[in-house]
């Protein structure tokens, strides 16, 4: 298939509105995280019709989450409308919907509403969700990190705690709500408990002057016997180091056995009386294709060099939903890779639209990562420098700044951390859900699903 | 009792933490609107120990609701964190809780969660809900328009309906979805309306290009003979003017007799299919007494001429609440009101506190109203002075900017607007719902429930 010119599909009488076409191939790309958005904007202007599917109507800046979930980004600040994107892209689409199965013989991917949309190449990257390795019991007790749904909950619940705890006598009650555990010591946790530390320590005795400093407590959990195990040894130190100063409770070696509302338990036999158990440990592929594609033994989707799903040469999948080999592992899920297979494909669709030959296998540039840990603390490690403090803190700043898409949200964003780097506040300290909505939930786009 | 000191209330074995005192006079406010707060402000650093009581943990600057419900606003800009406005007060506390009734005789006012916090002063603040005059379908099939919960569904209703109609092939459907009733023209419903037309405008045929302009219908349902009947009648008559200008269908004499999810009905037989029913038609009292405490015929607490409750001497009702007399008609259900009434109450609590003699009665001074119906339109009415159109604008921004509680947020608001201002967008178009949690339901800080 590749290398030949593919007769562009025609709509057939059930699809959706919105695929009214050009007779130019259509590309279909499903899930608008890092993966998709590239390719979507790498395919910009090209000669394909593309349609960019996603069950949320924005692209959504994850790295940081986790500001959104301690009071101090607005969700808009990192979520970005994806029509706002290509409103003036002539070929680039997008409809949010969720899609529900791919018809493989009929081309088309049919959407949880029932509608459908025909393609001439499609691109998986739908992302991956919490993954609680089957404990049925912990993914109920626990709140994942995935998605702004989520992030807002965990804004909403550990400010909950902390009103709680502040009309409470019994003492065994009061430490239950103000004890908060983090499960997992990889970019997510680490972050994550720097970051409440911080906005608990900002709260105590000023917003509740009945709860003290020494009575809240963060506990770092991981299981493997230092953090930030994708990072060189030194940096990982380093981490625990400066959360322990910070005040969080690092304890390396700790796996999760169990847990409930009440308690998390773990396999030593120990158990901690909490009230919040955040789950950063792991996340699974994340996609509607069952058994029709073949899965690596992580649950990701089988691919070839060129990224083409094994068995179906129409189409390619990328990202945390991709099982891509790189060095004798699969890639890790994060996002620049995702970023760079997306170019890669669009350029291998566009090699294959003009019907030239198809493009080297995919390689992938590792540009280094990068965690912060609070305040003029992070770690950072590329082109075999380790960066960690202040230094670090600061090229993560400038980093993420570039990456948030749109001038806005980096203007926004970059002037709430310097107000909040000045005034040392976390302004976004209200507890708020929304109402649920019939027509929001018809979209597939209502808070997600109980976890796995 | 006015005019004793009373011997300030002893915590009880059953009563809340954050209840233990100095020994000075304990006033508990319940309800932090433009009332409860202006109340509690006014009783800072003064001889007496204030809990303020709130079922949110924000004050909330109801004036620019329709700004978050239009995609212009983010939440926090319009929601401020009630423990930071009180964070350097040395007696003023805030605790979030739902109040669910008053023990009269032990003076303690009683949780929903069981807690109980006793008082030697009670004021009663907690405004008013959406009211639907007993029609229960309507109520079903409307979003009101009280909270940030609801403002939130309404922006993310809206945008779902316009993903759902760009999707959709069959035109009655297609017409349902792009046609948007708003219920009431008074100052919410005419602001509303005009924001929503401009919001509408600014994506269509861009975010859509599917969509055209003519195809989305703003119909604005007054059952009276002319929109803004608080303001003269020339305002009301520029209003109407300025909405059609911008595409508002307004309908006078138009009252709604029954709804359903696809259909309002008019009381003169005709019916409009829609998708959408917002309710900006009426508010009724929202407070826990039921019959405890004596009501007028619009179901508000019936006070004094010094606001005291009739036959609870301790305990005083104010802003949409409280049934003022005022030249003839009740006072109405305006922040204005709220404000005068809180500030009246806490000196005459200060006077009782002193032992001095009773303040005289309660006077409302009334400073004029202000609405706007969009970019440079809208109408000011004060001191016999009548102003429409940009100056009346520009006047509506500046008060309003005065009055929103927080540098921040007064700062954000305003530079929002300016950068709307200058590039026509509406940058938070994102359908986003929080996931529930359990300890913010148990908190009583959910979502709203269902309408009455």
């Amino acid at each position: 298939m590749s290398g030949t010119k593919p007769g562009a599909a025609e709509p057939g009488p059930g699809d959706a509105a919105e695929t009214e076409g050009t007779g130019r191939p259509r590309v279909v790309i499903v899930g608008a995280g890092f993966g998709g958005l590239a390719c979507a904007r790498k395919l910009n202007r090209q000669p394909v019709d593309v349609l960019l599917l996603d069950r949320r109507n924005y692209h959504l800046f994850t790295p940081l989450l986790y500001q959104v979930a301690t009071s101090l980004l607005n969700p808009s600040d990192i979520a970005y409308p994806l029509r706002a994107v290509f409103r003036r892209s002539p070929n680039v689409r997008f409809h949010q919907a969720e899609v529900a199965s791919v018809d493989w013989v009929g081309r088309r991917v049919i959407t949880a509403g029932g509608q459908s949309f025909p393609y001439d190449y499609l691109v998986l990257a739908t992302g991956s969700s919490d993954n609680y390795f089957g404990n049925e019991p912990v993914a109920r007790a626990a709140i994942g990190f995935k998605g702004l749904e989520r992030a807002q909950r965990l804004r909403n619940h550990v400010l909950a705690c902390l009103e709680r705890a502040a009309a409470v006598r019994e003492p065994a009650e009061r430490t239950r709500l103000l004890t908060f555990v983090v499960v997992g010591g990889g970019p997510t946790g680490v972050e994550y408990a720097g970051a409440l530390c911080e906005l608990l320590h900002l709260v105590a005795g000023k917003d509740y002057p009945t709860l003290s400093r020494s009575e809240l407590r963060v506990v770092l959990l991981e299981g493997r016997d230092r953090l930030l195990g994708m990072f060189a040894a030194p940096l990982g130190i380093y981490a625990e180091r400066a959360l322990r100063r910070r005040g969080v409770e690092v304890r390396t070696g700790a796996m999760v056995a169990s847990a409930d509302e009440r308690t998390v338990r773990l396999s030593d036999g120990s158990a901690i009386p909490t009230a919040t158990i955040v789950w950063s440990a792991g996340v699974a592929p994340d996609d509607p294709l069952g058994d029709t594609v073949p899965r690596s033994r992580s649950r990701r989707v089988e691919v070839g060099p060129d990224l083409r799903i094994r068995g179906r040469p129409d189409a390619f999948a990328i990202g945390d939903v991709a099982s891509v080999a790189w060095g004798g592992v699969e890639l890790p899920m994060l996002s620049p890779p995702a970023m760079q297979a997306g170019r890669y494909v669009a350029r291998a669709i566009l090699r294959s639209v003009r019907g030239a030959s198809p493009p080297p296998p995919f390689r992938y540039i590792d540009k280094g990562t990068m965690a912060t840990i609070g305040r003029n603390a992070a770690v950072a490690s590329f082109a075999g420098l380790r960066l960690t403090g202040f230094v670090a803190w600061l090229a993560w700043i400038f980093v993420h700044i570039y990456y948030l898409i749109g001038f806005r949200n980096r203007l926004a964003a970059l002037m709430s951390w310097a107000w909040n780097y000045l005034r040392w506040d976390r302004p976004i300290r209200i507890i708020v859900e929304a109402e649920p909505d019939p027509v929001v939930e018809a979209l597939g786009a209502g808070p997600p699903r109980p976890h796995r």
